[in-house]
Parts: C-alpha cells; structure tokens; sequence
C-alpha cells in the first residue's frame, strides 16, 4: 500500500508514530513561516504541517509547487496540534512532514471541488470524475450502497433469492418503448433490453423459486422528462403462494428496516388508501400525507346560487389551507396565475378567508351570503385565520388542478419537510384505462395484473369499473413501488389480452412462452418492483435522482462525459446488416 | 399465505398440528386402499396420505384425478410415519389429509421433472422454467447466490463500495465487438453495451472512491463458442493507492474466503508463477496444477543423433505420464491420432516406456540407443512403470500441442478430479503481442495495463519483451479472474495508444475523457475482473456455465424460450432512423 493509515483515522493515540498518507490536496494555507496541507481521501481530511527552520528547505519548496488536487505521499510523525478543530475527526493532530512525493499533478479543476460548488449542471456533468470527488456527492452513492446492502439483508433473511435475469431480450409493443440491440448473428433480428423483468421474474414462480429478488437494471426509451433516466435500477421482488396481504406484510417490513437502519427513523404501520379516495381526497393517487388539506366536494352547497361558473361544473372542490388567511392579496392573485399556467390549466380560482375576527371574505361575494359561506366554511371544517381554495370543472381535472395547488400551498406553507416521512400504501387500482385516442382499453399496471375476483363479471359489462389487485407504496407523494397479484391461470391470460385488443395470433408471437407455461402447473404468485434510484433520493432528502447515479445521462439522453451516444463505423452497421437512414 | 409451512419443514416434533402446504405434485403411489402424494417446494418434500375408508370418498376421487406438476394446497394433520424415511428431512412424518384444492393443473411436462432428466438441451432450454424446477439446476442457482453474497460480504468488509456503472455507453474499436444500441433521441448514434466496466472503474477511482467493486453483467458480440454466452456476469474491482502485491493479497483473501464460505475448504496459499515459467513448464497461461507431469525439454539429448524429425525442430518437448506404462499399443495409437486432429495439429507423437523391468522401450529406437533413452528418461526423473510422450515442431505450437495432450492424459488418469481445488496466480503477462496479420502491436490485456516500471525502456527498442503488471488468477486450469496495476499518467498512456496504432485524434475521440482525468489528480490504481459465471461453475463441480445462468442463450445467441431474437415493427425501424439490409 502507499498509505499506512487513510486521511480519516488518526487520532490523539496516534502521536509519535511514523505515518504515510495518500490523497488529495484539499487545501494549502502559506503563512510565511508554516505552511499547512490538508490531505483528502474518501475516508476524510488530515492536517500536514510544515515549518522553516524545522522542515528541510527544499522540502518547504517543494510543498511550495504543489496546486490544489494534486495527488501526493506523505510520510511524517502525528503530533498533537496546538489549536485543535473539533469539527474533523482527524482534528487534535497534525503531521510534521519529513518525506513528500508527487504522485501525480493536477490541473486546476473547472470547478470547485467543496460541499457547495460553482459548477453548473452541465459542467458537473461533463467532468463526472471531478463532481464525483465532492464529498455530498460520493456521500450519495454511499447512501445508495448502504441501501443496497440493507435492501439484500432484508430479503436474504426472508429467504429470497437473487436471480440475475437476461439483459438481451425481447421487443413487446406494450408499454413504453423498447431499446433495441442488433443481432449480427441473427441478421435483420434484435434483442430488446428488459423494461423490467416482469415475465423471467414470473416464470421463476412457475420454476418453484418460491421468492426471488434482484436489484436490476431496467431500461425504457422515453422522451426524457427532467428526472427520468433511460436506465434506471429496480429492486424486484415475487413471491409464490401468496395473498395481497401478505405482500404488503413483507414490503412493508422491507421499508421499515430500511428505515431504521438507513435512517434510524422507526416508522409507523403503513396506513393505507383505496385509489378511490386518494382521487377524492387528494386528486392524485400518490398522495404526499405529510400535511392534511384534503379536498371537500362543494356541489351541494354551492350550485344553483346564481353563479354560473360552479352551476356548469361537474365538480366544485376545494381545500383548506389552515392558517393561511394573512396570505396578501397579492399572493392570492400569484397564486391564481400559478394555477391557469397552462401545466396546471384551471380557469380559475376562488377563495374563502375566514378571518380572524369570525368574518368571511370571499371571491364571489356577491353570489353567496355570509350564511352560505358559513356554511361552505363549516364543511371545511375551518375556523377564524384558515384560507379556502375552490377549483371547479370537469370532475378529472379539477382534482388534478387542485392537487397541484394543494402540493404547493404546502410547500410554501413548509409543510413538506423533507426529513418527515410518510408512507403510505395506495390499493384497489383500476384494472383498466381507456385509451380515447387508441380507442381500446390499456392495462393500468401491466397485462399480467389480476382483477379482483369479485369484480371478474365486470369484464363483460363495465370493464373500467374492474379493480385490480394492485398496490403502489407511495412516500411524500412520490410513488417508490407498485406491484400486483398476478394471473397465473392461462384462460384468465388469454381473456385479458383478448380485452386489450391482441388477436390470437400476436398473443401467442409475443407471450405463448409466458401462457405455455401457466399450463404446466403455475402457482398463484404476486410480486412488487421499488424504483431504487427514488429510493435513495428520497433517503438522501434530495428531489433529483440524478446525484444518486453515479454516471447519469443528461434530459437529451446523452453522456456528455463519454460523448455517447456517437455514430458508429460502417463495418459495424454492415456487420450487423443495418443501415442509417439518411436525413 | 397459501400454506401454513414449507414442503420441506415439518418434523416429528410437529406431530398432530394441523397444518396446511402448498407445492406440486411430484408423484402419487395408488395401491389401491391406500394413496401416498410427495407435495414438493422450493424447501423439500412432504408425503400426503389418504386410505380409503378413513379419508372421504369424494376426496379420494380428487386425489385420483390428481397429475404430476398440479399445484395443489393440502391440508391436514401431521402424523409419525409407520415406515421412516431417513433419506429425508420430512421423512418422519406425513400429512393426513382432509381437504385438497387444486390451484392450477398441470399438463404432462415435456421431460422429467427429476435430478435426472430425459430432456434434451433444446427442450431443457425451450422450457427452461420447468428445467428450473429440477432440483439439480435450482441448487445451482442458489450456489450462485450465495457466491455473491459471500462475495459482497468479503468486499463490504474490506470497505469497498459497490457502484453501478452504466450499460449504454460509447463503442470503442479495441477489443471484441460490441452489441450497439440505435438512439431514438440522436438519429444515426449508436450507445454501445460495456464488455466491461473499464474505464468508468479507472474514473472511479479518479474521483477517489479508493475501493470500488460491482457484480454487474457484460457484453460480447463474439462467435459463440461451446461454454461462451453473450452476456455474462463480473465481480469488477478496483483500488486506489496500491501495488500489484496489495491486489493478489485482497483478492487471495476473497478466494480464501468464498472456499469456506461456500465449499469449507481452507485454502493454501495461492502458489505464483511467472507467465515464461508457465508456458515453458505447461505450455498454457493458465496451467492445471493439480497434477505435475511438467514439461521437459530436450533438444540437447535428442538434437544430431540422426532422428530428421527432431533435428528440423525448434523444441522438443515433453511430458512423462507417472505409472502409464501400462498403455497398451493401442491407447497409444489412439493418443496419437488424437493429438494429430487438425484441432490440436500435432505431426506425430514419440513415446518412450519405461518397462516394469527397467528396459526402455520408444516409437524412435532406431535412432537411440538405450543409453541415450536412459538419458532423457533421467532428465524425466521418470520410473520403472512411466510413459514418456515427446512433441516437436515450432515452440508456441508444440508446447500449446503438448498442452493439449498433458490435459487429456490427465483427465484420462483421473488426476483431474473436479473436488480438488487448486488455485494459481499467473504473472508478469507480456503487455503486448504481435498481430501478423494486422502487422501492428495489441495489448495482451488491455490498452489501460501498466508496463513494469523497469521494462519501460524496452517500449522503444523491443516492445514484445516489455513485462505488464498483470497478473491472472487460475482455478483447475481455468482463467477465473484477471487483473492489472494500470497507466495512471497521461504521458505514458498517450504513448501506449501510439504504440497500439491510434492516432491522436483517434485516441482522443474514444479515451478524450479518461487521458483528460489523468490530468486533473488521478491517483495510481489497479484492479482485478473475476468471471462470475465460470467460478460459480467451478464452485458446482461443473464445466459448463450454462447451468448456473437462469436463462442462457443456445450457441447462435438465441434464447429458445422467448424466441429472441426477433424482427421488430417497421415503426420501430423508423423510429429509430435505421433500416434492415436486403439479403
């Protein structure tokens, strides 16, 4: 080794011994008669002092050509130093440096290598290696080993068994976009890279795997939103002879130890919440319950009172942001523009204020008396200092609207603490969607989930009133998992292709292995997928999944460190018997 | 929980519970007043019984309607067995029976579901989730998870960090063809999947990660070969601040502890030999040292005594077979044409036995005299008892020849036992070979390998002579693992790319950001690859991976199963800006 110790573990019982470190040079304070170094490497910051007089000339010299960066051995006797820092571990010690070696020199870095950089994402991007070296940053991808770690513990103790699944596979038309590889062995022919490992996963179950897990790599070629990576790593989880129930035993066991042992948080029973009432409490079916607010339906109390608008709406909704009857007219007006951008799209917006002195003030004062509003203000359960906000339309999208609003009302209101964790589990799913453009019905999950037994008549007559047994865990409002009790009969398989419009024929071309096999004794099974990018951000108390992926891609798909993807040459086109369109 | 136990937990102790399992059908046993059922799990088997009389007539009629591979529930009441069966853990007890259900029937599978099947390679991979069932290959798969548990344990322990490196990255010209990716977002650019994590490992260790590893799938478009598969699995390693000595030491430790951990072996000392020594003692890089028969050379004992073939030789060379005397002319012969295969491509093979009685007896006595014999026999240390077998020709070809048939004598001997573990660390590889054909120098290893620093002058003068600091680890004669102290310094890896034939752009374009890295702070480093698909089936006894993958593909790249690769839609195509060449 080039080291005797790392930068992080001497402390005052090592003083007097000979050392060597290894690392980085953080930081170089000259004061003309000392000079002092700290030395940097994953496992922390040790102090390197040097003195004229004491330290050799040309050793002083040296030290005096070194930058920022520069990789370096040092060799010298730990001393327990007269003005010790009880911010670093290292910091009742300091080196006397005898010996320096440059192992390597640096240029200067683009961009500041400390806790808060001057580096814009692009930057940061293009020199990963670098931003890499910040501590928050490595931090993160230790938080996500740690995850990883906790996550394999769990499962192993549960008697789950890792399976690594094929990466090479095959091109399906549902769901998002396949990427696709060539196959020069197999001219005109390609191998899709897995969307998730849905189907391998499945036919385990059918091999008798019993419980199978695998933090895998999942890749889907989607128009990239800002935080969405087109490869992006799953932690996928199935069990056989299982009930729904015992699904959300397991994996909630699974969140709550990683939890506690990521976070030392102890978390509560995981409550849970029909899909139906998420949408008509919060307008959303990943609903962040850190904070209340949720929405009351107005029709009753406010249609038919000469205003048009609430008379036209299929649904008038509002919410109750408790406290908040200080906010100016100002910031109502703001928030009304926020709302009739056209990402949020609501025509407008009306408030109640309940003020503190009992009174109400409202919007649309002149279609409603005091009494009326008393009344709209008691379904809220409001009292004196609260602010009501009604949204009103068409019955999808006003709760959508107001979901919007209610996530940032209790943003600006600080009610989304990032270090306050709510989990919540979200149940009974829609089996179905009708795709009004396509003019059929889509799996809501996957084609694989199974409806609810009591709701299988409903495929004949009213399909988009089927519930499924499926479930998302949702945490802040993010979704972090979802899965489903799968079919595992073939007839049951068969009919829901049939439903989402696939003849015979292309069921058979796409998923015959899959109903093969149901045939030769599949036993009931269900699994659960967590997006393990989220995850760890989530953990981290970070928006962005993209500072816990070590070399992520940029919004256009691209690594601009790398600079892929790139064109290839026509040796490799023409072995692969493809050919790029021109333009 | 469909079961109230596992197939494989009910003791004697449980006696009289009344309990409920889940499993398939293994076999039924009908003799008439009396049914047993085997009910297998992931866990074991467990025997059901059913006696006419004591069970209901209606579930007896069940029961008979019952086939191998349903997949049944059961539940009734543990009762001691009249007949044990200590062959199995459940032996002691069974289940009488007072309700079954039927969760899914099961078609007559293809082959037998037993350790010993009938089925073929094909079907067995055409239906590989009813070969999974197969305790055999199922126990194969559970090995191989605990090879990686046991492995992360090690390394988690040492402080590494696993890291997940991306799989769509950039194509580079050197090495074995990649698999490509076509970018719907940058038409006409290609991401390609890693045949290893090379570089970015190099850049973690750039941004001082100091300890890094990853199990994590890699990719060759390579002509598949007999135990070759196009995506594979690595135990991918790197360290910071070390020395090719700190890497053996770590990574013997990890050997050491997967054989306790995984087979109870305590392991020696891993044995070191020289790359010249190996090939001069066993013509191969990865020699089987777990019997001797060294090679012996002999051109001063059998040069100029009249024998044409060998005086036209560069080398003749030999093996002696300890106690094969015995091989009757016949074996010899056959050995003979063995080694005269135009896969090996030997011209002839000379013998020399060593009779019970002391004479010497060889294909070559006319030319020898039985003192002469008695010499080369000495040089053999050979015995009354022995058989000597001398190759000639070309040194590479008579030793890789030579090679060949030490391998084969071996296996025929016996002294080849899959049990018997023995463990080598090759060293100081060359760092470059000669490629005729393409009349320019190739990396032995890779373009990022270190020369020894002593051998670094011999770059100018005699390139083929210069020494890397690689070093692979050998299992039985197989290459599990290999590694390299790598070029951390922009000059001398600008100079490695000249040598290997790029120019400066060329390098630039693929390694423009690795060369830039070096600049700003890399630290020295050296890693080590295990191949995780051969250790696991090292560690099973077996040759072939194919068995510890869970869904291999066949010889031409195909997975049977799912029948991919395929074409896709000509909207895929499109999408992608590419189009299929006309045959």
């Amino acid at each position: 080794m080039l080291r005797s110790h790392t930068c992080g573990e001497l402390r005052i019982s090592d003083v007097s011994k000979e050392v060597t470190l290894s690392g980085w040079v953080q930081r170089i304070r000259d004061k003309g008669g000392i000079i002092w170094l700290d030395i940097r490497d994953r496992y922390g910051l040790t102090q390197l002092i040097f003195e004229e007089g004491k330290t050799p000339d040309e050793l002083i010299a040296l030290v005096r050509t070194l930058g920022r960066e520069f990789v370096i051995q040092a060799t010298g006797t730990v001393t327990e130093r007269q003005a010790k820092n009880d911010k670093m571990p290292t910091g009742e010690i300091e080196i006397w440096v005898s010996k320096i070696e440059i192992l390597n020199p640096a240029k200067l870095p683009p961009f500041m290598i400390e806790d808060e950089t001057d580096g814009g994402d692009e930057l940061r991007l293009k020199y990963r290696y670098l931003d890499l070296r910040r501590t928050p940053v490595r931090n993160n991808l230790m938080l996500r080993h740690q995850v990883s770690k906790e996550t394999r513990k769990f499962l192993d103790n549960q008697d789950f068994i890792e399976v690594e699944t094929p990466v090479l596979i095959k091109s399906t038309p549902e769901g998002a976009r396949d990427f696709v590889v060539p196959s020069r062995m197999n001219p005109g022919e390609f191998y899709a890279l897995p969307q998730s490992p849905q189907t391998f996963k499945q036919l385990l179950m059918v091999s008798g795997f019993d419980r199978y897990y695998q933090i895998v790599k999942c890749f889907r070629d989607e128009d990239l939103r800002a935080d969405r990576q087109p490869e992006f790593t799953q932690i996928d989880c199935e069990m056989s002879f299982v009930k729904q129930e015992d699904i959300l035993n397991m994996f909630e066991g699974l969140i709550k130890h990683l939890f506690k042992a990521v976070k030392n948080i102890d978390l509560d029973t995981v409550p849970r919440m029909t899909y139906t009432d998420a949408m008509q409490l919060y307008g959303s079916d990943k609903p962040d319950i850190r904070f209340g607010m949720q929405f009351v339906e107005l029709n009753d109390l406010v249609q038919n009172k000469g205003f048009g608008v609430f008379d036209a709406a299929e649904l008038i909704v509002g919410i109750n942001a408790t406290g908040a009857a200080e906010y100016t007219r100002k910031q109502i007006d703001e928030l009304t523009e926020w709302v009739k951008r056209p990402q949020i799209g609501a025509k407008g917006l009306v408030y109640i204020r309940y003020n503190a002195d009992g009174t109400l003030k409202s919007s649309v004062d002149k279609f409603y008396t005091e009494e009326q509003l008393k009344a709209i203000a008691e379904r809220f359960d409001a009292k004196p200092g609260d602010l009501m906000f009604l949204i009103s339309g068409e019955v999808d999208k006003a709760r959508k609207q107001l979901n919007e609003l209610r996530l940032e009302i209790g943003s600006r209101l600080g009610l989304r603490n990032p270090d306050d964790y709510k989990v919540l589990w979200v149940l009974d799913f829609p089996l179905l969607e009708y795709g009004e453009e396509e003019k059929r019905w889509f799996a809501m999950h996957h084609p694989f989930t199974s409806p609810k037994p009591e709701d299988i008549e409903l495929l004949a007559t009213d399909p988009g009133k089927v519930r499924a047994n499926a479930y998302d865990m949702v945490i802040n409002g993010t979704e972090v998992g979802g899965g489903s009790v799968r079919i595992f009969q073939k007839p049951l398989q068969q009919r829901m292709f049939e439903i989402l419009g696939f003849s015979d024929d292309e069921a058979k071309a796409q998923f015959g292995f899959l109903m093969d096999a149901f045939e030769f004794g599949a036993p009931p099974h269900a699994g659960i997928a967590f997006g393990f990018d989220r995850l760890c951000s989530l953990f981290g108390g970070a928006d962005s999944i993209r500072d816990f992926i070590a070399f992520p891609k940029n919004n256009s798909g691209r690594d601009i460190m790398i600079d892929s993807p790139s064109p290839i040459a026509q040796i490799q086109l023409d072995e692969l018997a493809i050919a790029v369109n021109k333009k």
